[in-house]
């Protein structure tokens, strides 16, 4: 159904049956699941190759309109992303670590000053994109699918000259190839402790990069083989700065591994399905259709979903709520008696924090955040800030604020009530929250949120330049236009 | 017991007491063997932070004789597999793909004239030394201990000043660490299907690299965790040039750890046992008293052991057995009547080529392995050449040779009986093969081996001046004098 509209193609399914959509011939049973051994009889057949050969041949005359035009804002999303990050202390260290081994400064490192070489400059720049975890989701796998793959791309394009079409078709291959083997593990691969974005994504910077350098099918084959050994990411490392360090260093490790097939480096043909490939040694159940099913007619980039607010997903609907009544209502904190809200299970789980004292521990307080809503109308990356968190305006209405656990509501739903100082009782009822598949942030939305981001990195009117060469990006004759536009001097 | 001379402590032992040496508390049970869910509730206390102080902590003063002598010979052999293996297509292949994006010329890639920075170097030697399948060996976890670590120490001591104890003493640390590491979750961890001297090595480069680096604990403990995040290496690789590629990147996966961390780039505190860290995620058991137990009094690096043939282990007492007849007997092809081994099961499994035509064939060939020990009186990286492959000569012997599975043997010994032409019948048992823990290659072994390895790639005197760099690496006053004298001009 690639050429439906995304939005009609999207609004008559729920997540979970889009979780389905790519087939359900699993190889997955009971007795797989319980030991490694019994895993180990499920042999895929010419995965790694049907997937290299979609790569190495899918056009960009073959992608529908739609798919371009997720691409684009993906893009735009990742740019805004990458910019905004690129000032934090997780890159200054990245950098003082890392800049006296760089190769000549082919490639653009995001808002800062240094060029690298290609390999360095797209681990920082994934670093970058994900330092405020505020980039790209694919809800059904979470992964972050620009991060690994847009950050080869970007670095590859100052390097080996790439049309805007090379360049947009090669990051719609890259991330299909990410989130389809993501969909073939997920949740299992996950929940075993793996940062799927890290070690899904490396495969997917493998097939971008290995499209641009025209790898022959084999050398494809043996480019998933070195991404393949090559995962990056333990869930352990949430919470430190390794965290963002995976989708760079998935970048990194893909870009390396078709640049080392491209000369001809051999791995094995069955990099992804082999009795000790990927899929059986970093998961206990896989679904190999959903990467070799349907290819060419189905597109994850559809599915992928930009958030609104920088902080985790569960209480986005939350802030969605207390931002739509403090609009529509004018509200001001000394007009909130108090706040009631109905939550789904995880958000006290995740973020029950009731008297967060630094930017990022507000992140973790759906208290907070609600307060925030109210009071500053966002919800930004600057506005989750240690000023804020210690703000007594804010405070004052955080502390007003309940959560209430009701298993009737899923987990981009809430219902909240804010009660007033003068006694009205003002509700409302989010069915699906901002950013949401089912209801997608507009492209005002995301230009919004890219400004936002930019700003005290780019000027206003370079930011624009690049915005307007990211929507544009099919008709660069040269993509590097963009790592130009986005170079600080 | 680190005082006591190494065969005597060895001589007492089997194999299989040695695993159990460094203490019986494993926290595996059988409802962690079979899943996952289970294993996350199995947490070790304290073990990242326990062997990160042991390293930031431990001196060369406290390294026993005997200790340093195993570093010595282990950084002799390892040298000399580098440098045979300096001139592989593998190499040609890496350096063809990567030197583009390589940074300044810090370090030597040995037996080449390019050089590279201390990352891409890392990489390169660690390839080299491995392409032959001919460096050390942990028998314990089939860990290949030097490839990680002294890769990265090499290049690090171009860059970074450190004497000749400091990287003898970071060496047998970052053994250390990899080979106790590996301990904890071999064999369950390598049955899973990763290969173990790539994802226990990227610790061991790490912690190496980080002693020179002088980083504090807590730096060390997060050089560990990002070691943990980077696990480099599936089996399904195995046959292709991505094997050696494992080591190589674990060097430089676990120096650019290290580095990061020197600029307080921080990680989990609990990159090893944590609920998703790597012993949890990379493995279905895990013996964390394997990792601290004995710290400072018992080491590693004494169980590493030698090859003194250029294939794989299995078939080397059938190798040592029909040179030991063919020397005391002066065999010559045409008085061999026939060949009958009596050989371990997995002699037939792995090395079962009755008609190998090429090399690397060969090396899979009991059969041809017993005829060129006979022919040839020698198994070294050169015998095993598509020419030999060829020669009516050898595979006139290797068609009179038949092997015979006999479960009473075990897998270093053999039973051969060569029946001549004249009617006689000369028989030998190998209870232990040559380069085995209890017989091990004498220093006169390992400096013919080096010798042999390195023609061609170093004159004669030049490679007698870097082995006795080697054997007097205590005291270098600048351990750079052996990369200098490794370097090719």
């Amino acid at each position: 159904m690639p050429h439906r509209d995304r939005r009609d193609f999207l609004g008559t399914l729920s997540l979970a049956g889009l979780a389905g959509l790519a087939g359900s011939d699993t190889t997955t049973n009971a007795s797989e699941a319980a030991g490694q051994d019994a895993a180990h009889t499920d042999v895929g057949k010419d995965v790694t190759r049907t997937i290299a050969n979609y790569v190495v041949s899918g056009r960009y005359e073959d992608l529908p309109a739609g798919v371009r035009k997720e691409a684009r804002r993906t893009l735009l999303n990742w740019m805004g992303c990458a910019l905004g990050g690129s000032r934090h202390e997780t890159l200054d260290a990245a950098l003082a670590a890392l800049a006296p081994f760089s190769g000549p400064p082919q490639a653009t490192v995001l808002g800062r000053r240094e060029r690298m070489d290609i390999l360095h400059a797209s681990l920082m720049n994934g670093i970058s994109s994900h330092v405020f975890d505020f980039d790209d989701t694919h809800l059904k796998t979470v992964i972050h699918p620009a991060g690994p793959v847009v950050s080869a791309l970007l670095a590859l394009s100052e390097y080996r000259p790439m049309s805007g079409q090379a360049f947009l078709n090669a990051m719609v291959l890259g991330i299909e190839v990410e989130c389809r083997i993501g969909n073939a593990v997920y949740p299992a691969h996950y929940d075993r402790g793996w940062h799927i974005t890290g070690t899904a994504g490396v495969f997917g910077a493998a097939a971008a990069s290995g499209r641009i350098l025209g790898l022959s099918e084999q050398q494809m084959v043996w480019a998933l083989g070195l991404a393949a050994t090559q995962p990056v990411g333990l869930r352990e490392m949430f919470g430190s700065m390794t965290k963002s360090f995976h989708p760079g260093r998935a970048a990194q490790n893909g870009l390396t591994a078709a640049l080392l097939a491209s000369r001809n480096f051999t791995s094995a043909d069955t990099g992804i399905e082999g009795k000790s490939g990927w899929a059986n040694v970093l998961s206990t159940t896989r679904a190999y259709a959903e990467i070799t099913g349907n290819l060419g007619k189905t597109y994850e980039v559809l599915l992928n979903t930009y958030k609104p607010f920088a902080c985790g997903i569960v209480i986005h609907p939350t802030i969605d709520a207390c931002i739509q009544l403090r609009n529509a209502h004018q509200l001001t904190a000394n007009q909130i008696e108090r706040v009631d809200l109905r939550v789904h299970p995880l958000v006290l789980e995740l973020t029950g924090k009731r008297t967060p004292q630094t930017g990022l521990e507000s992140k973790f307080s759906v208290y907070f955040a609600a307060a925030l809503a109210i009071v500053q109308g966002s919800a930004g990356m600057r506005d989750f800030s240690d000023q804020n968190a210690r703000s007594p305006v804010i405070a004052g209405v955080r502390d007003r604020v309940t959560a209430t656990v009701d298993p009737s509501i899923k987990e981009d739903q809430v219902r909240a009530t804010i009660t007033l100082t003068d006694g009205r009782k003002l509700e409302t009822f989010i069915e699906h929250a901002v950013g949401s598949l089912e209801r997608p942030m507009s492209d005002t939305d995301l230009e919004a949120k890219f400004m936002g981001l930019v700003d005290g990195v780019l000027a206003a009117p370079r930011a624009r330049v690049l915005m307007d060469r990211c929507w544009k990006i099919d008709s660069l004759p040269d993509a590097a236009e963009l790592a130009r536009a986005a170079a600080v001097s």
